[in-house]
């Protein structure tokens, strides 16, 4: 038995591993272009800005390790050019030589990984225009950089945009982002990225929403990056993180199925429309857990288990399955920690299916010990059952946790109702009795048994009575234009001051309050609603829009 | 409708807010014996030690604020002597004043919690002698300490003691904890407080394990404790938390059900024996939601849960339901985290049932980020279908995500080979591509699918040949006794060197490199297996058994 390994950084390393461990006897080539195999590529941003201080930190498994402990056959600087699927042969250029030879399989794992995506631009080429990706992409950023660079344009703003952002604005680098989308952060909903907006803002990186690089030029003292809105930004450092592109050529070259964006097509065993070939990783196009749709999701994680599944099954396994992917995923902007797990709002309103949503903003642990930070968590469902279908949370300490406790939940099939029923770890330090796992389940489950009529914050509300149920000092603060004040304490004694030909959407700081205030409202007879979230929520729909005394 | 409740801390709070949303139209009284409702109790040691500064902060809701919000009848300072079923009528002691008076109610709600055990010993009562329940004994021992202690004793080691015996360190108290077991934290398996008994010491608190008090008695600088050991500890302070007992003397009294640990008997939707009569929190016996078996479990998260479901049925919604109660809990002492959720293996032992168990010790993160602290995870899982039954972490960082994670895997009924699928966030901050729960998995999976034999590193390793696969240097820093070293990287071309004649047992550090060799062994003809969870898990298991050079 002969496997051939096309890719020793995530998905081809695992795989390669984990035939070693299930056979002693297998044969493994894993043929990689670079020099490096299985890098840390997660954490390249991070020996930029130097908190990651040595740069074999990210050499986490060596071509040496690979060949010794596991007796793989590791040619790294070995490019694969073209796969005779007929012949079960693989053709090899070795980039150091020249030499091409041909190497046959049995097996074939094809995990070239994607490619940045480099707009055809003009300018793209010059000196100090970059794209991160690679340890060798971080050495000549990191080269310009130690030759002085006062200003860089990152172009794109997602999540190692953001991440370079936060290093660069740390090596004292004047800093701006570009993204052409009207948030950063794609897969995340737009409001879920208004305090990220802030981070950045915070901590001296600007960020330029709806715009894009025409060209990048070269000027006096360096570069400068030339928008569509006319904008010009001079720079001595340009980063392009616009995207990634699957690395299909071979596949492609082969005659292997691909699906509309570029991914190879694979099947639950990971397998290409050719059984001897599998394809994982980056390059390959997943099914969305959640939607059951065709999806483009580069993750390390998912790359990792795929490489297992693929080496499993090629080894004798038929029961190896990949389950579909769920785009968990999590970036720190300075402070502020942003997480995602399954479907978002974009999502389910693209694919038509039906959900219900709420936002809750608890503190990490108990208000009561020093040091609770808070967060907002946004959660995701089917209408009819329950079934949680995504989560998104933003804040600093425990969102982590958070979402990969609603990860599991949604891998499970769980619904609201069995969130309000999870019993997580309480300890002042760690949490509250009512986690804010269970306060989201809570309102959403409130919310489907009719006891919670709610109205998002981001509709228009001009139908309704809007009336701020929070103190004084609060409602001067700050609250949505036109609403009036009734403070929930006072409410009882004050129902004649409300109207009773339209409905009354009442609103606190994050929706408890406001809560109680519906609950007294609809008792006594007003139509009624809670402003989902309450002010909190509504302040990362309309950032800047609210009026106070 | 007219709702008593007996008891406005925990369960008895939530239970009347709950009330209140649900109906206002409800007569709600609530009688709380104490002058507080719905402290923080489990922020006492932390007020003791200063890390919270101002008692306010453990008031989360004052008497008023649940009078004038949700306009309840909040009696405080009011006992509730005795119900009469018959006449659904309870008999109340105005403490202040002496006056008793009866109270009618339609459904009634009993809330009154546990209480801390006072043994019967000699010089329980001196002053100086506390429990750690309620603000009023936090008051006093702040007040001892104020005046000036140098040296205290805590009786039984337990959650709160732990908490306890930190914060006094914190203040400078030499402090000793005297445990009647051979392990502190005894809902824990004993080798998984190896970590927090070294935490304590290093800190320089001393904890006797397997002693308890005979008595207490007055000395001339203060008091002395009698140890069965026959030692005396000399103290200015003695707090008792050798457990608490369910507050079931009214329950009792009324003729209800009431289990063999005290604990008040309840069905599904929290009601006793009576069914105009609920129960809830730490006065009631609680089914396991992993053997099924009755239990008694005082923690804050499930009681409030308890109140929600005792009012949401006693309103009308006959739907409610308690699920059963998972134990989840953790505890943090200085910089150790041990946290656990389900069944402990004392547990499963006791009750008969068959398990199997892994043990991993990955970092809390990548490693390659700066910052990454190890932690030992332990899974409990059912042998035939691999489903979860119980989990146990200690460590610092990242162990509250793991317990919270595994939870919910519990709480849905997964399986092992789901939580090799789990896709959680990763980001070089928060986690690792494989997530130490993924690795757990991989391990279990491993193990049940006979992938990877394993030998419990607390087992009679005499039959073994025992066979130290890590580096030389690791080795002689110390290894099992009897061991021999041939690292893994040589392995392959040291077969000659191992006996066919009798089994081999492959260890390295955490388990990982025994894996490999396990796999290489087998493949060659061994009888082998690998030490489950590695060095590190013998060492848990036998904390000071080890050679080296």
């Amino acid at each position: 038995m002969k496997l051939v390994i096309v890719g020793g950084v995530a998905g081809g390393a695992s795989a390669a591993a984990r035939a070693r461990r299930l056979s002693e006897d297998a044969e493994v080539v894993v043929f990689e272009r670079g020099p490096d195999v299985s890098f840390a590529n997660c954490g390249l941003p991070y020996y930029v800005g130097g908190e990651i201080a040595t740069r074999d930190k990210l050499l986490v498994v060596t071509p040496d390790r690979l060949r010794e402990r596991f007796r793989l056959d590791v040619r790294t600087r070995s490019s694969v050019e073209a796969i005779d699927r007929a012949r079960k042969v693989v053709r090899v250029r070795d980039l150091a030589t020249g030499r091409e030879y041909e190497e046959g399989y049995d097996k074939l794992i094809l995990a070239p990984g994607a490619a940045p995506v480099r707009p055809p631009l003009p300018g793209i080429d010059l000196p100090g225009v970059f794209t991160l990706r690679t340890l060798q992409d971080v050495d000549r950023i990191k080269a310009r950089l130690d030759a002085g660079v006062a200003r860089a344009v990152l172009l794109g703003g997602g999540f190692i945009s953001l991440e370079l952002a936060e290093n660069l604005a740390r090596r004292g680098v004047a800093t701006t982002v570009v993204e052409k989308n009207d948030q950063p952060l794609t897969p995340f909903d737009p409001e879920m990225t208004t305090p990220v907006v802030a981070a950045l803002a915070a901590n001296g990186v600007t960020l330029r929403l709806g715009d894009t690089a025409e060209a990048v030029e070269s000027a006096a003292d360096g570069l400068c990056v030339r928008l569509k809105s006319g904008l010009s930004l001079p720079a001595r450092l340009v980063v392009f993180g616009v995207g990634v592109r699957p690395e299909n050529a071979l596949a492609v070259g082969a005659g292997l199925a691909v699906g509309p964006r570029g991914g190879v097509r694979v099947n639950e065993h990971m397998q290409t429309s050719d059984p001897d070939v599998y394809a994982v990783g980056d390059a390959v196009e997943v099914t969305d857990f959640v939607t059951g749709e065709p999806a483009q999701v580069p993750l390390a994680g998912p790359a990792n288990r795929q490489g297992r599944i693929a080496a499993d099954h090629a080894l004798g396994r038929p029961a190896a399955r990949y389950r579909g992917t769920q785009g968990t995923a999590i970036v720190r902007v300075f402070d502020t920690v942003a997480a995602i797990t399954g479907a978002s709002e974009k999502v389910l309103r693209r694919a038509g299916r039906a959900y219900r949503k709420v936002y809750v903003h608890p503190a990490h642990h108990a208000g009561y010990y020093p040091g609770a930070e808070g967060m907002t968590l946004k959660l995701l469902f089917d209408p009819a059952g329950g079934k949680l279908l995504g989560a998104q949370a933003v804040g600093g300490a425990g969102v982590d946790k958070r979402i990969d406790v609603l990860a599991v939940a949604i891998q499970a099939g769980l619904t609201v109702f069995d969130l309000e029923e999870a019993e997580l770890a309480y300890a002042p330090q760690f949490g509250s009795a009512k986690d804010p796992v269970n306060m989201a389940g809570f309102v959403a489950a409130g919310l489907l048994r009719g006891d919670h009529p709610q109205v998002d914050a981001e509709a228009a509300l001009g139908g309704y009575f809007l009336l701020d149920v929070r103190t004084p000092a609060e409602f001067a603060a700050g609250h949505i234009p036109g609403a009036v004040n009734v403070p929930v304490d006072e409410l009882r004694g004050r129902l004649a001051e409300l109207p009773r030909d339209r409905p009354v959407a009442a609103y606190c700081q994050v929706g408890q309050r406001g809560y109680l205030a519906t609950r007294v409202l609809l008792q006594a007879g007003f139509r009624a609603a809670n402003v989902g979230g309450g002010f909190a929520t509504y302040r990362l729909h309309h950032p800047g829009r609210e009026s106070s005394h």
